[in-house]
């Protein structure tokens, strides 16, 4: 019904997550809409993205080069190493503008029920360069969950003896949460951490 | 923050209609999970779609020949045409595949308040063709609104004179609609297009 090259499209629409064929059918049509240059600068895009892009040598941040932006700045705090379970998580930590350390990204996290163990997500390396570099503290990202907790406590007694804080982000309530909807779990973590009043 | 390649893959992922900030960078990251044969067959299909499809000399559905498959499909009935406001619609008919007909797609529909005129939506172009080809019935299929009931009356109009039988889709209330959520035009229109119970 639709001429092949169309039908196409649509077809690789659907690569993306979440667009079934309702709305690959739709983006496809927009693309008409779009003028010559749009379309160029579209498919360069796909192209560079997947042949220029890889991960920074040291910390597996994405970049087009050896080291990652990150990794090369000089005003960055290189005494804190913040330790997190994709690459995605480093972009929104970026995006907030809060945290001023060194990143790590790990490869997913430890998590034996789906036989994915230590060496899986790059721990090894992650090991290597702490120990290489002279970090005073790290902080572990990871969402809350059994796996990042697994994953924190592994990396904490690899590296056991040496003169580090570890860290992990605080858990609990979120801001603006209805106390009714919170589960149970997190409910407990909140009162077992819970803080002064100052 | 993100690799140039990157930031520029997700602004051209913003191009697609209803797809903002977060989800284009969904997208962007969802590449990366693509081998390189299905990128370079997204790349080519953006390409192909742009390049090689138009619209049919006849009757202005998409194809990549001068004449569309359908105009082409001697199968088809040539008594009857169904004229419809975009190319989309087309593909919606032949989806349902219950019309058998020949299709003649316009430009959208007359809407002097918008400053769209009849000469805007290609009607010329339909009219010369109605008069050359001989159609017992001309069906319009236009969105229930006043634009299409505008455009249906213009059409005839122009034609009067001609042995042709004239007619437009039911409009009512649609199958399983909860009586209390329809609105009242479309309540009045069905009032007054009722049908005898046979």
């Amino acid at each position: 019904m639709y001429p092949e090259s169309l039908k196409r499209l649509i077809e690789t629409f659907k690569y993306l997550p979440g667009i079934g064929e309702k709305t690959a059918e739709r983006f496809a049509f927009s693309i008409f809409d779009l003028d010559d240059d749009q379309v160029e600068l579209f498919k360069d895009s796909l192209q560079d993205v997947k042949s220029k892009i890889h991960k920074c040598k040291r910390c597996n941040v994405l970049t087009e080069n050896d080291l990652c932006s990150i990794c090369t700045d000089s005003f960055r705090n290189n005494k804190i190493l913040c330790v997190v379970e994709d690459v995605k998580s480093v972009f929104l930590f970026e995006k907030l503008g809060m945290f001023n350390g060194k990143y790590h990204v790990l490869d997913g996290l430890i998590s034996p029920l789906d036989g994915i163990n230590p060496e899986d997500i790059g721990i090894n390396k992650l090991v290597d360069r702490i120990k290489d570099e002279n970090y005073e503290e790290i902080i572990f990202a990871f969402k809350p969950s059994i796996e990042g907790e697994t994953t924190s406590l592994y990396i904490k007694r690899v590296l056991d003896g040496l003169n580090i804080r570890f860290t992990r982000l605080a858990s609990g309530l979120p801001i603006g949460a209805d106390m009714e909807y919170v589960d149970s779990l997190t409910l407990e973590r909140a009162i077992n951490d819970r803080k002064e009043v100052s």
